[in-house]
């Protein structure tokens, strides 16, 4: 048997996880190295992050996923290095791993925007640990407003800040005001969960920013109807235990909330800040490489990079956004150029479809911008809810989450309403409440 | 308004919610204070262990399951020492709440026989954390083995030793044997997965002693016929990152494996040993509180002590086992003669109906003694999903879990087959393997 052409992915996000589905029948021999041992249905993480879906439910085992698939190997570790001229990618175990062509999808993580120490308090959703350490989170403020001793300790624990209003910040306090103003509605006997406050906090002047203006408009009713407040031109500059600082044009103020989400923008990873050094690649501000037509670095045609840590372009030079469509169109177009090129042949550039784009608000509510046609509302939700089901990769979590859905729509419940894992350092541990009466 | 009768319930576990859902019409005030915010369905945590259920299929928030009852408030919070002159307790923060009638069903906690530190590599099954904890250590040998250096380093990624052949011990030997033999059949490409040795460790003579003998036989010859080694008479010696040593009778030995379980005891908590001394209670061996036929501790009538930290008797004086079906009778008998007190009455000492006891050992496999009549097999395991699916707290988790189920028997797939967390100390980072060919 002669030496097979070795494709190595990093990442089974996305991107990696369907270019090596598009190289099934292809005569390559193919690892797939992940850090995780799973591949996560990123969209859907903030359901997790309120309690609606169990995490098993949005993530599959890439061995699962690839198993029938006998030209891939799928393998558990973490990249940190590159030696682009050995074509070698060397792990934080020292393990080395040789490539004819090397795939980068290893995605991005959350910026502070240089406030890394904003972190603590206010924990991101990147990862399965943040959104359960954010469900611990909200569900910790409830139980400790209960036994608050005080009026304006019990109001800073029910009072939420969701910083950024994005497309998660959006789900986020979407989902959010549903907990408080249904889910938890009965369930205490001090606290009326209803007067928790939810404030969406964005620097820009409107919500859902990259959508269209009407669109932004729709988002911005919905979510108020649901109870949100809504503060915009509003820039942080500051989060600790106590709140969130901000500055409003000329004037500054402090909102007093034990729960800060963030909700703002993603940089590169360690990695990726390697890769580029080694390679002398050229990135963006946000660090995202700047790939050539055909997905692969200038200069180096075997190192393609994908997903959230590329920039790609679309036809007029506007940059994509960071969306799974994008991972998964680029992902398919670099497993197909490297099968052209084995056979000799190339392929026109890459040419994203864009099929639209949506933002879920909460229950039957949701803003689309599908082929450029602009929904909002139920319809909305009914083609984020089919569009979101059909993607899911295994074909029982899909059975289930709609089962999961349906009883949520139904009841208003939330099944996964567990407070676990360890109580990290900034959630301070309760205080005393002596009921003598 | 009078001041009420103040039942104060420490743990939200079987005794404690059932003692507090039988109180629901009673003319009293009714604190239920438990340190995790959901109830836990014990019997089915080795099924989170083993992949084929999440967390939240198998616990109910307490607010949740008691919310429209409002003669009981629900608060988080560990409690850690008891005044019982000034009838108080004492929380970890310092709280104090007072009571009139004390229902304390902390449950207990894994005992490794003075050993603490074989904890280390030895995981127990008593809580969520620890149960996602098996999931991850079980998982990632798997994933190790594929990436090993040596066959003998292969070998002990994939030997598997549980001690203990109780229930717990039974089941998780069961589930474990079904993921090696089928679940991972197809997903690795260098280890055979069926190759795994899982080996029951037990130092009594037969498995599930506390069960009639043909029960016990037949239990024995349908985990073995799952694959699984059994070594009876052997008593653990040492646990540590390399395996278990043992002794059986005159000769010792020792097991490589990377994966340990541990099935055995349990003993009392912290605060159990706490309120014994305070209160100069008797204990048994164990540590659990020595209860009138009433329940209640001598010469304590307002203090009830229920589940598995009571040693409560049957008629004939023998020790009731440390299962939920004494827990839920006992907290349902204790709340019956607080509302019976109340109305100047008594009742008649607490008589254990026993229904039986059930084991299941694998796919469509279980043993149960029901009403003293022995079944194994195909009905025992029936019967075993019937009583599991009908005493699972919420409606919501009842049908998903009979799914889960249902997909999990047709395919012998795992949903739930994630590795999440941090790792452990115990957990070695994988070492390198030069993929240079």
């Amino acid at each position: 048997m002669p030496n097979l052409h070795r494709v190595l992915i990093l990442g089974g996000g996305f991107a990696g996880l369907v270019a090596a589905q598009t190289l099934k029948r292809a005569d390559v021999e193919i690892t797939l190295l992940d850090k995780r041992n799973f591949h996560l249905f990123q969209p859907l993480l903030y359901q997790v992050a309120t309690g609606s879906l169990s995490p098993a439910e949005i993530a599959a085992p890439i061995r699962a996923v690839l198993s029938r698939q006998k030209n891939v190997e799928v393998l558990l570790g973490e990249a940190v290095d590159i030696d682009p001229d050995k074509k070698n990618i060397i792990l934080d175990d020292g393990g080395v791993f040789p490539y004819d062509t090397l795939i980068i999808a290893t995605g991005s993580q959350t910026s502070y925007y240089g406030n890394d120490q904003w972190r603590e308090n206010a924990p991101s959703l990147k990862s399965i640990e943040e959104a359960t350490r954010m469900r611990h989170k909200l569900l910790y403020a409830f139980e400790r407003a209960e036994r608050a001793d005080t009026e304006a300790e019990e109001r800073a624990w029910l009072t939420f800040v969701i910083v950024g209003a994005g497309a998660t910040g959006l789900e986020l306090a979407g989902a959010l005001a549903e907990i408080a103003h249904h889910t938890l509605k009965r369930d205490f006997r001090r606290i009326r969960p209803q007067e928790a406050r939810i404030i969406l906090m964005e620097g820009g002047p409107r919500v859902l920013a990259p959508y269209p203006e009407d669109l932004s408009a729709k988002a911005e009713k919905l979510v108020k109807r649901l109870g949100v407040e809504i503060m915009l031109g509003a820039f942080v500059t500051n989060i600790d235990a106590d709140g969130v600082s901000y500055k409003h044009g000329e004037t500054s103020g402090t909102v007093p909330a034990r729960t800060v989400f963030w909700a703002g923008g993603v940089t590169t990873t360690p990695f990726g800040r390697k890769v580029a050094e080694r390679l002398n690649a050229q990135t963006d501000r946000s660090g995202r490489f700047k790939v050539d037509p055909d997905l692969a670095l200038p200069n180096r045609p075997e190192i393609f990079v994908l997903g959230d840590l590329a920039c790609t372009s679309d036809a007029k030079g506007n940059p994509l956004p960071g969306v799974a469509q994008v991972a998964i169109q680029g992902g398919r177009y670099a497993a197909n150029l490297i099968k052209a090129r084995l056979a000799g042949r190339t392929l026109p550039p890459f040419k994203y479809f864009d099929k639209g784009d949506m933002a879920v608000i909460g229950r039957a509510a949701a803003v689309a911008d599908v082929f450029g046609v602009h929904v909002s509302g139920f319809i909305a939700w009914c083609i984020w809810l089919f569009i979101h089901l059909i993607y899911i990769v295994e074909f029982q979590s899909r059975i289930i989450v709609l089962i999961q859905w349906g009883f949520l729509y139904l009841t208003f419940s939330r099944t996964a309403r567990l407070i676990t894992g360890e109580l990290s350092s900034d959630t301070p541990v309760p205080q005393s409440r002596s009921k003598a009466s």
